[in-house]
């Protein structure tokens, strides 16, 4: 390609609007542009990326056997009727009505439409395994869209679905897709963890998360550095951090904390280490009468650490509160704890369900709220003081340094974007659409699905932030808009210039190499800056004087300076970079 | 690719709504899958064919200069109603709003969006001419979606916009997308007409539709068979079909014809031919006062030979009828004739304007209504017996055997189906969105704009329409979902079955051609069925008998038998056909 032919524009600065470097930088480069809340035109360089991305994710697919097809963007409410998402599903699903006043949805996801599919195709247990899939425009209407691509409303997915005869079998179709992202991830060129996520109502163990790893990521991943266990802080095990309970040695005392509500401020106040504390969390569950009118509520009072914080998800499995909690009230918490927050504790509290964190369970001789506003208890001890817990469980976000689970080492904590996600279905769709095969004996069984996705253009973003610096994007090979970029200097004024720079840009367009020829005839500091900015890997740069000493300039994208090569070795030496 | 790891489903029947062979053959074929009314899923044989219809318009688009890019399905009204056309398209529009209130489209054509990046992107005339596209799903909520992807709601387009500084330089992006369509349609294998069509309100003669030539195909497209004129009917000129008007040579008579209101049926009882008689059609035009209510109603008359059809779009070009006709109701007929339709005529009628189409207006002794229930009047002539026209234009239809417009031999007539159009729109958009850029004297200046759509998934109907037989689908070899296929019989019961279909499956994947190998198991009869069906247009078939004989049988998909090939010679027969 040559720039003349192509379309490059960049911008000093970047949008008042974009709040990640990813953004910024894409908006920089000319990557995408902004035409509503959430919705970007893919220019023509981000494009480039799009389907380079998308062509590793169809190879790697394909070679594991997935079949790809394409279902359609504007999807009949009916089947997701059959689900209950259309319900069910916040306004995050765009809803639309065609001419006729007939309800159809813009697809976030197309587990319906595939299970749709499955039902009349897949009838016979010999037609099993299979696995659909498609690359295709998705819509979810986020209330605060932002960070460019990697939280857009209209995004691409690549959207997989596997349909198996039986759990085992489903269980190798997971693994399959398994090691098919890794492959793909592999050859993106980005580092990324696969980490054990949450699975929810479906249960089980089978629901991995691939997280590109970014200091600015959004979640946090748990990982072990002497093993390989790895999980997102949702699911990521926290035990308890002594392995029984000390012996009491202090004696129970209430003292003043004025104002200090917090359990950062009454360690501080009292001379005593935050692990000492124990933070008192009030949630509520309401149980409704046939009117859907509150007929009952429970208040449970849940205990973490004072270092420690509350893992919702965590606590959202306790037997009571996995019908769905809330934080209850400060009326509530009044009229239970006869106190405002800030000073609540276990002891002399009525009416309420207390779960303590495994840690919390174990630990002796520990301050807590007392129940009177300004005071706090010290030398709290379970037994003595007040009874043992209704319920220990592991209810807090793990920290870097906790055991790992798995005996074999503590955990280490990485920020990370999410771009993938495996996830064993079980029935859930084909039991609510009755899709159906017949086993060897002939008789009907619900096929066990797997769904398996990728965040296409939030990819971009990912890499993105994965690798910059102050000058823009560093793309790894696979996936720059240009492997390569012959930047000559003063073509305009030199034959010679002008003619090794085709020469080269012949050669390796000859050899397949997705080079790009500026002809623009910009100065070297602008061209330089745009190709630093755009993050092409690799960089050429010939001029009239180093020609006239036989030389050229090579510069990889984190190379701190250029090197002079002989003009004869320039070819054999981006060979050996680019392994050709 | 092998069967076995593909996904393959064919019909027996199509279903009872497929109205036309392409229809019914896709469904049969398992190429796609009806989700909705005008909504289909591509199941993995007919994405097969739309990946390569896709990349050989990517391959020209780019070799023609264009620049691809991807802008959004989902788009903001407010970019739609700088042009107006939020409000002025109808339903066919599908118009959504997100969980904000706020107004969106789902694209059926780019226009806005391109013309708002044109207008932020290209400031200066050195960035001129540029040409952007993009391949993307459209929807147009069509009030009768049918014919499968032939007139479905959700599809693929590519669609292309130039930006120019002159119309002279836009008038060169046109006629360098011209010649880019005639090289993809060559490319797909398609036989295809590319006719001047209607430019509507933006003038100029810069129209074209790209036609695929089949007998079954919506639109009439005319040409002349010694010349290069090709236009479609709305277009094509109708010349007099006299150089000049003969001399009146029967009297004025009135002649009963009682219960004959149509010239066929009149010229049937006078035993005159039907070119005698002429046909008179009543149109209405309304003026509108300043609150929108009818103010004045004029009255046209229209008269076409008895043989021919008035040609609405001609029509609606003549002075007076631009704005808008319809036709007039049975009370304004009776009001202004004095007599119900079926008997009218231009003798006598009152307060309506007259125009004859240029047949018409050379006539003499020619039969028409006599404005009088079951009376019709022969030997009429103009001048002698009623005024000249108002007006006399080209309002018909050409019909086979016309003289050709451009006076070098007679038209012929074919069916067609549109796949493809080329449009210079001037700078209807850029002037609604001020989409300017600034000349060398540097004033601002409204860039010159064309449009350039093909219709991706109406390829595969167009191809089927024109491609088929009583077995199939007949697909062209650089669009056949694969290009080959290898039929193994018995290979479960031979090993050199096996073996020599694994060797040539091995060796045709080494050349990269596209081919499939049946390891299914199927019957050959169940097999070669599918494959006809599914119109693979090369077939190796591969026996245990023949193979002891040396020999395999080659069919290509239009040959009425398979020929007997040498084991050794048929990878070079297929090297011959294939041009590898």
């Amino acid at each position: 390609m040559k720039a003349s032919q192509f379309f490059i524009s960049t911008l000093k600065e970047a949008p008042a609007d974009a709040e990640v470097v990813s953004h910024k930088l894409m908006m920089r480069a000319g990557m995408i542009k902004r035409l509503g809340a959430g919705i970007y035109n893919y220019m023509p360089m981000g494009l480039r990326v799009i389907r380079k991305v998308e062509k590793i994710i169809r190879e790697e697919m394909d070679a594991a056997g997935a079949i790809e097809c394409l279902m359609p963007v504007i999807q009949p409410a009916e089947l997701w009727q059959e689900t209950g998402r259309f319900d069910k599903m916040g306004p995050e699903l765009l809803r639309v009505k065609d001419r006729h006043g007939r309800d159809f949805i813009v697809q976030p996801t197309s587990e319906e439409v595939i299970t749709d599919i499955a039902r009349q195709e897949l009838r016979s247990y010999r037609q099993l395994p299979k696995n659909f899939y498609h690359i295709q425009t998705k819509f979810r209407d986020e209330r605060r869209p932002r960070f460019g691509v990697m939280r857009g409303r209209e995004f691409t997915m690549k959207d997989a679905y596997s349909f198996d005869r039986d759990v085992a079998s489903a269980g190798r179709s997971y693994d399959n897709m398994y090691a098919a992202y890794g492959k793909i991830f592999d050859r993106l060129g980005l580092q990324y963890r696969a980490v054990a996520a949450d699975t929810g109502a479906i249960g089980g163990d089978r629901s991995h998360e691939f997280q590109v790893i970014a200091e600015t990521g959004e979640d946090a991943i748990v990982y072990c550095p002497t093993s390989d266990y790895a999980a997102n802080i949702e699911l990521a095990e926290g035990l308890a951090l002594s392995a029984s309970r000390g012996a009491a040695a202090q004696a129970l005392a209430k003292t003043p904390t004025p104002g200090k509500s917090t359990c950062e401020d009454v360690a501080l106040l009292l001379g005593l280490p935050l692990a000492r504390t124990v933070k008192s969390l009030v949630l509520a569950t309401d149980e409704l009468d046939k009117d859907g009118v509150i007929a009952k509520t429970q208040v449970w009072l849940l205990l973490v650490r004072g270092d420690h914080e509350l893992n919702e998800v965590k606590a959202g499995k306790i037997e009571g509160l996995k019908g769905g909690f809330r934080f209850a009230t400060v009326g509530e918490i009044e009229s239970r704890f006869g106190c405002k927050p800030g000073y609540l504790g276990p002891i002399g509290a009525k009416d309420i369900k207390i779960v303590a964190d495994r840690t919390v369970a174990n630990m002796a001789d520990f301050v807590c709220g007392a129940n009177e506003a300004d005071f706090h208890l010290t030398g709290v001890n379970w037994g003595r003081d007040l009874p043992e817990p209704d319920l220990v469980a592991d209810i807090r976000n793990v920290v870097a340094g906790d055991p790992s689970p798995d005996g074999k080492g503590v955990l280490a904590i990485q920020r990370g974007i999410e771009v993938g996600h495996v996830f064993y279905l079980g029935t859930r769709y084909s039991a609510a659409m009755n899709a159906s095969f017949l086993d060897e004996n002939g008789k009907p069984a619900l096929m066990e699905m797997g769904c398996y996705g990728i965040g296409v253009t939030r990819i971009l973003g990912a890499a993105i932030e994965q690798n910059n610096d102050a000058r823009g994007i560093i793309w790894p090979d696979s996936i720059a808009p240009f492997t390569v970029v012959i930047c000559p200097i003063g073509a305009d004024r030199s034959a010679d210039v002008k003619a090794a720079a085709e020469k080269l840009y012949g050669e390796l367009k000859a050899l397949g190499v997705d080079v790009l020829l500026d002809d623009r005839g910009e100065r070297p500091g602008a061209m330089f800056a745009d190709w630093e900015l755009i993050g092409v890997p690799h960089r050429v740069v010939l001029g009239d004087r180093g020609l006239k000493e036989g030389q050229v300039e090579y510069q990889g994208r984190r190379d701190e300076a250029a090197t002079k090569l002989a003009v004869g070795d320039v070819l054999g030496h981006l060979k050996g970079l680019l392994k050709l």
